[in-house]
């Protein structure tokens, strides 16, 4: 194909991480590695190597918690088409994401809030282990925090922190960094869907000993 | 809320288009400012203001196709889920992934070829008025370059062409800017379902003379 060499999907992934190893500059930790790559995979954005901050033993925390069946709650519905739900299964986990459900919606707008701030209110009284993914929405983390710190919420298994943003988002993120919930935050204006859906991915990938890391 | 003051998603939408506009150093064209800035709000990374190419009056084109009720075909569930369908289908469009469907994943194990390169040549067999949105794979490039180059598929109205990768990526993206396809490619290694899902917004908020730009 007018000199482009036909690879196998599995093989592309193969070489693509191989080559952001190579490329990576900033110092990864080891246990972080697995989840910075997947991240830089999906964005071919070199700046998530420093921005991505991790509590202690965030990944291997992820990890265990998707192990013992997990679910993940997100911010949208992107992410939910995201994450690998097939593999996230086979450990008895499931993704939930409430943003499209009208009562959400209604209750939003009664309240005069978003609908981030109900659908995590939403999650948090499943009253499960969640891992909570927000790759869109500032005010789904203040939610969080607010509702963690004022007894209202068991501590979340993991906060996948990574809303992008111009306004609010970079102040949401460090608020949950100074919390004792474990989280993975992409420090800053930076973050999305597909950071969201990388971050879990790897996350499943690392529990299911999938070799593509 | 811990200093952040409650802003209503709108006017968060609003704010934030005022600052990447007061950030952009490089010039951009006006007609193509709005794609620019929402690929920028989507994912807070300017290189987008450098690395986007659009083809003569491709946003004119794009948002005329939609007008006119064009469908859209992207190559990722996220894209799908991303897309703002509701008021797309005002106009008469849909959106449609064949990447998901069990026939295409058998056929291309078949073929030995992949998943991308089946579901664009499904796409190209409905017959329809198209806008392909590409964020993942670089063979749904290729295919559609082939498909083109070798007189088996009608010119696709526009070609989103913003797969991310480190692998066949860039050179894919290359070959559809030499093509005679309107086209609007983010140059480079980076894009994504992300890129691809704002790139779609931006045409069906001008189609639709929505207000957020």
């Amino acid at each position: 194909m007018e000199g482009i060499e036909f690879t196998r999907p599995m093989d592309i992934e193969r070489r693509s991480m191989e080559l952001i190893g190579l490329e990576l500059k900033a110092p990864v930790a080891r246990e972080n590695e697995a989840v910075v790559k997947r991240v830089i995979h999906a964005t071919a954005d070199f700046d998530y190597a420093e921005n991505l901050v991790f509590s202690e033993n965030a990944v291997e925390i992820g990890v265990s918690a998707i192990k013992r069946g997990c679910s993940i709650v997100t911010d949208t519905a992107m992410i939910m088409a995201g994450v690998n739900k097939k593999v996230l299964a086979r450990f008895g986990g499931r993704v939930y994401n409430f943003m499209s459900d009208e009562a959400v919606a209604e209750e939003a707008k009664r309240r005069g809030c978003t609908r981030a701030m109900v659908s995590m209110e939403r999650a948090g009284a499943l009253g499960l282990p969640l891992i909570y993914a927000i790759g869109n929405a500032p005010t789904a983390l203040l939610t969080l925090y607010e509702l963690y710190a004022s007894g209202r919420l068991a501590r979340p298994e993991l906060v996948i922190g990574v809303p992008v943003g111009f306004v609010n988002v970079a102040e949401a993120k460090e608020l949950i960094i100074k919390t004792d919930i474990p989280h993975i935050v992409a420090r800053g204006r930076k973050g999305g869907s597909n950071v969201a859906a990388a971050v879990c991915n790897a996350l499943i990938y690392l529990a299911s000993g999938d070799a593509r890391e």
